[in-house]
């Protein structure tokens, strides 16, 4: 139960004729109008003296009658407690004539942002085989390190007053800046000094704070990926930008596609969301070269950079010659938890202070006790150790996947080539309906995306999506079997 | 030393015969261009064979030939690292060129968000006095009981994939709902079910929710209370509404003054900022109707209504009755602290969908392991138990200062009463230059707030704010002292 009682009543002087009757009018009232919420408990009778200054027999007779009037019950053994009324809650009346701000009600944005939603309400742990992309296995993190570490990070939490509003403090915690810049210089080549990194709560607030500042509302365009991360897409189109949605093929995003007026071009270099591919050399000169012509920018998403199985190009967009067009953005989503929020952009030096004073106006800065957490599990090397273990681990379930998908979904599905992360996209053969399967799969418990889903223009790929940031190796057997049989009696 | 050694190296097959000469070509790229950041640690040569396939002597007479370029440093006993070099961090080039978004580079947000910031920059801990107000004193927090909570709930930390995107999850952690639901209920009488709670990353962040979902860019009117909490002003002005100032006095918001086509209006009713004044009940009945007439809706910032010391009304704006028009706004930055960035919103039904769609394009929802922790401290009755210790402690402060500004300062100012917080708002007498008084004392090293500082219009009155949030009761007679001997040598 929980222990406040901090009611402020207007107590009978101790003695008063009506003392008794006074408190319960009192302690009525305080019910009533809700400052005692249902669950409370009552100070127990044998402590009333202290807490209202009458006798345990005056408050024991107080508490009968306001059970008697409803108002508590008393529980032999627990104590009493306020009871939970109908229609405790207000309902509030419809304001269905407030000019809300109409970006909220874009159907463009709401479906974007719901984009895993419709089929997570109520869903049971272990229901059912999960090849919905970006989800991480939780599982895998090693969560008794994690609270080990930060549990004794804790102990450097700001004890100065006023860090709130310390212009470095904004830009995020300076061991973590530290450690970010270590991590993606070495794993990411992304040569960067802490000065240059600000910390966000994930990637989404990055992609939130990035439109905000980068872009005119109404006058705008920002260039995206087609197909591609349908929230990095909503946050560009609540901030008033004009989206423009782009091709990918085998090499990324066609650069030559990129619309003349392009002030933003966003683009996942190392393993396009969803697709997979990577951007080839020659388009990263394009891209690069463009952005430099055109005056624009380049918002790079490096969302599992981190799982690079072989081949391709190592490098982040942003080297050390990009930086004065490359936004950077990194996530500790993939490589640790979602569910710390935490992740960080690299900026320009002219956008930074722009971009910092932007942050503190969202939220000031991240929440300072996970920033030391994170900075912690990086700097003992258990950051590392993770993405080590995990990658064989990731490795081992794409290689298991992509011999399954060959060797047993052949007839219908094709993979598109892929170095990095936790998914593979599948191209579907002409005349296969992977809508419907992907239906027919859902009503089997198997949730697996389209690749349709993930388009802001025409779809120009049919197929679908097989995650395995959740789904083990014996996950992935069954599911490819299921997938099989469905399409096999489609 | 960082453990990560990750880079990827096209690496001779064992045996080569340039091995040798290849291996060192591929080293030295990796650090000319930035792979291998400064400092990093090489493997040591001893396990040069399972690194790079080369035995131990190839090793070193590579690692002797890099160290000769300059290229890596060699510490005997602790191995060999990548040497800093000038000019490593590439220089951005200007941009001025692009179009941010104006919105930031507005004075009036800018200094609105810089408010605190210019005397804070490389602050000792313990210079001087500071009175500033909406500070926090967290020498008082209970680190220790929230580290052992913390560390404790973190076992909760969702082991289930996907909790990212759950729309349940993302209007925030449910136990923490449960529990703020339960503490304002008792401590505020705001009456609300945890379905009614949407938790965001400080109030800062519900501030920016509401402004970018309550405000049409360019077409909605904000009335504000002038003076009052500039960061919260800068939300809305940056979210494009258009700012009204409306006078305060000693009943709190001059309702009447409210501009005809505001539809938000902003207001401290229990403790105005930084004035001090409580909304009168006449005045709350006239805000509530006028809300209702006129279609517009009413954000009720609540900053510090735990510490309540005398007196005046109890109750928050937000009542079961007035849950249509309110928007509530509650923050355990000054209850617990601000490092933890956690706040929450208690809105109308009719807005909390859009409300919460809008939170999960910002940042998805608050860092998991901060809710938990804080949702232990409550339920654990910690945060009671805090609160109880620091309201006595801060009732003291006050006690003790506003016997001293009567008895030392009253030839010069004139406090506003006030039954809550951590700060006193005191008016200058005529021809006092409390701008002077303040510049002079801050060159004493004792940190204080004009009011001017919190006008978006016209100051209409002159004075000061005395905040005791981390100025102890020694502090304050220092403090005072010192105030006196400015004001008197003025």
């Amino acid at each position: 139960m929980d222990p406040l009682f901090e009611i402020e009543l207007d107590l009978p002087p101790a003695g008063a004729r009506d003392a008794s009757k006074r408190l319960y009018d009192q302690l009525k009232a305080a019910i009533l109008d809700g400052r005692l919420a249902a669950g409370v408990r009552l100070p127990p009778t044998r402590r009333s003296a202290g807490f209202f200054g009458v006798s345990r027999n005056t408050a024991a007779a107080i508490y009968e009658q306001l059970a008697g009037d409803g108002l508590i019950v008393t529980r032999p053994g627990s104590g009493a407690f306020v009871a939970v009324r109908k229609a405790e809650v207000a309902v509030a009346t419809a304001r269905g004539d407030f000019p809300l701000n109409p970006v909220w009600l874009r159907t463009d944005i709401v479906e974007a942002m719901g984009f895993w939603a419709e089929e997570e309400v109520e869903r049971a742990p272990t229901s059912g085989l999960d090849f919905r992309p970006a989800l991480v296995d939780a599982q895998l993190f090693p969560l008794e390190d994690y609270r080990r570490v930060s549990a004794k990070a804790l102990r450097r939490l700001e004890r100065r007053p006023a860090a709130l509003k310390s212009p470095q403090g904004n830009q995020g915690n300076y061991r973590l800046r530290e450690a970010v810049a270590r991590h993606i210089g070495v794993t990411r080549a992304v040569v960067c000094a802490p000065d240059d990194v600000l910390v966000t709560s994930g990637a989404q607030q990055a992609f939130d704070l990035l439109a905000r500042v980068l872009v005119q509302p109404g006058e705008t365009t920002v260039a995206i990926e087609d197909p591609g991360y349908p929230p990095m897409r909503a946050a560009f189109a609540a901030a008033g930008a004009r989206i423009a949605p782009v091709r990918v093929d085998a090499e990324g995003i066609v650069v030559g596609d990129i619309p003349v007026d392009a002030r933003v071009i966003c683009v996942c270099p190392s393993h396009q969301f969803p697709l997979g591919v990577t951007l080839s050399a020659e388009r990263r000169r394009q891209l690069i070269a463009l952005a430099r012509e055109r005056g624009a920018v380049i918002v790079e998403d490096d969302y599992d950079g981190e799982f690079r199985f072989e081949g391709g190009a190592l490098e982040a967009l942003r080297t050390a010659s990009a930086a004065d067009v490359v936004f950077y953005v990194g996530t500790f989503s993939k490589c640790m938890l979602p569910s710390l929020r935490l992740g960080f952009l690299v900026a320009p030096a002219w956008a930074l202070p722009t971009l910092t004073a932007a942050k503190n106006c969202l939220d000031w800065h991240s929440a300072t006790p996970v920033q030391l957490g994170v900075a912690a599990f990086m700097s003992e090397g258990l950051l590392t150790k993770h993405i080590r273990k995990t990658r064989e681990i990731y490795r081992r379930r794409r290689d298991e996947l992509l011999g399954l998908i060959e060797k047993r979904l052949a007839d219908w599905l094709e993979p598109i080539p892929s170095f990095y992360g936790m998914h593979i996209a599948v191209t579907a053969k002409p005349d296969v309906e992977v809508a419907a399967a992907a239906r027919g799969l859902s009503e089997a418990q198997v949730k697996i995306h389209t690749l349709a889903r993930y388009f802001a223009g025409e779809p120009t790929h049919a197929g679908l999506v097989f995650g395995y940031g959740v789904a083990d190796l014996s996950d992935i057997h069954e599911g490819v079997e299921a997938v099989r049989a469905t399409l096999a009696s489609a």
